[in-house]
């Protein structure tokens, strides 16, 4: 079982309306609701493409029962601690020009108490995980080196981590040496004032990282690790919906870790699983058709 | 007890950010929720005056079960009839130069037994009632003649009524000879195509209002009955936020229903309650110290 964590978890809402002004009400023509956050697109490709994979995090109020109920009908297991606090909503209304605009909430306030039981429920799963997705960023209240003891306690029991995250959580993070970061340029560059990625990866190495994925958008993924550099990238830039396109490389790495796919082809079905999440409408799915074809072409070098 | 009418109860969810831009996604600096819907907020102004109200309707889901939670935190008996659809959801993001940009999301679908039970909920409560208020949209499923039953029923039982509808709604529940309609300019025009208020209201009093009120944002109300001809407007035009100045105004003839206040009186407090509502951020709530101030100027004449 592949264990992905959100402890910021979402009740995704997307509005598809013709155009809206502001000072205006518009009434929306379609509403779609589904649970959200980093972890769970992950969780959702991961379930698409036949793994098995279980949910935990935090969540509650409403909304977070509203995502639970989500997660069930989605058919994606989830084991997520109840907080008293409500989980954000984060809105996106799609105009008939294909432009998305989004509102996301600030994440609920969660107490020790939780916190302590999000760590408590974690280690049970971990016991029966083959590998971890650590993703996405923490509410109020969850303290910044959250990651970096759920990192640890993987490490104790040999299942494998893949971190992505940035800021403070990122730093933390990766001083508990999780095998695997997987991060965009933005957030290298923010994190380790490097321009070039090469120089930010080679930072992240030294500080605990022992093999580093930089996303690019359309210019592809780089891998930095023992196997020296690697790059692969879709031959043809995609239009649609970048949102979750990170969160497929991610389960495309978190799938290569538990079937030990060697790393050029690793990297290869991220950046077509990628380029097929860019071509789907909302973030967690992808097409096949383009995952298929794609994966048939891109080498990674 | 003066009862109002939700048929399409809505958890109305305010965002305020700085400013937004097409295409990207903001971050919401302040979130509020409440339950929102033209009868909530006809009811809130009521409660905040000091009357014994009580909201019926329907409500359903988890934007339900929020809004559900919130009229009990508000301290708003309510008498709300389950539905196995979701309420709807409002947002409106204010910006940092007030501008208000809203997004209103189409009604859950009501079957018939649903609806059956509202109607059974309302002749129960229409026993210990002084007044009625019925204002707003039906949801689908809900018949357009649903105000046309109530308003009968209340007619049974001696009970006044006060109707707020558009289109459809408002022909049949007028054909049901409600005491009072209360409607804006737009809609007065848009239902009987008269461009003078006058003659529009004439209309709706041939066809079975005994008295019409027709509001004219900023200018004012006007009355139509059996006393003539009233005007009353606020002498000076207040800026703020225009959502929820009509529902202060169902609120106040309401109120001036069951405290058998003169129509020319009735229709000043009306004004006054109306300017105080677009000087407070939310609909529902109103600036009472305007309002204290207004109701000693504004005379009808």
């Amino acid at each position: 079982m592949i264990l992905t964590v959100t402890f910021n978890l979402a009740l995704d809402i997307t509005y598809h309306v013709d155009a809206f002004e502001r000072g205006h009400t518009t009434r929306v023509k379609t509403v779609a609701r589904r649970a959200g956050g980093k972890g769970v697109n992950v969780a959702r490709v991961l379930h698409e493409l036949g793994h098995d994979v279980v949910v935990t995090g935090l969540a509650g109020g409403h909304t977070g029962e509203a995502a639970h109920a989500e997660l069930s009908d989605a058919g994606l297991r989830h084991e997520l601690v109840d907080i008293d606090g409500q989980s954000r909503l984060t809105i996106v209304v799609v105009d008939s020009e294909g432009q998305a605009t989004g509102f996301s909430e600030p994440g609920p306030l969660v107490t020790r108490d939780e916190w302590r039981a999000a760590r408590d429920r974690f280690a049970d799963l971990i016991r029966s995980a083959s590998a971890v997705v650590l993703s996405g960023s923490l509410p109020p209240g969850v303290p910044a080196d959250a990651y970096a003891h759920l990192i640890r306690a993987a490490n104790d029991t040999q299942v494998p981590t893949l971190l992505d995250a940035e800021g403070d959580a990122l730093g933390s993070g990766i001083s508990a040496r999780p095998p695997v970061v997987k991060i965009n340029a933005l957030e290298l560059r923010a994190t380790t004032g490097e321009q070039e990625i090469e120089a930010g990866a080679r930072i992240l190495r030294s500080e605990g990282a022992d093999t580093v994925v930089i996303t690019e958008g359309p210019a592809g993924l780089t891998y930095f690790g023992d196997e020296g550099v690697l790059r692969a990238a879709s031959p043809k830039v995609l239009t649609g919906n970048p949102t979750g396109a990170g969160d497929a490389v991610s389960a495309s790495l978190a799938a290569g870790i538990v079937g030990a796919v060697p790393w050029p082809e690793r990297l290869a079905d991220a950046a077509a699983l990628s380029a097929a999440a860019v071509n789907a409408p909302q973030a967690g799915s992808f097409d096949s058709d383009v995952y298929e074809r794609l994966k048939a072409t891109i080498k990674a070098v």
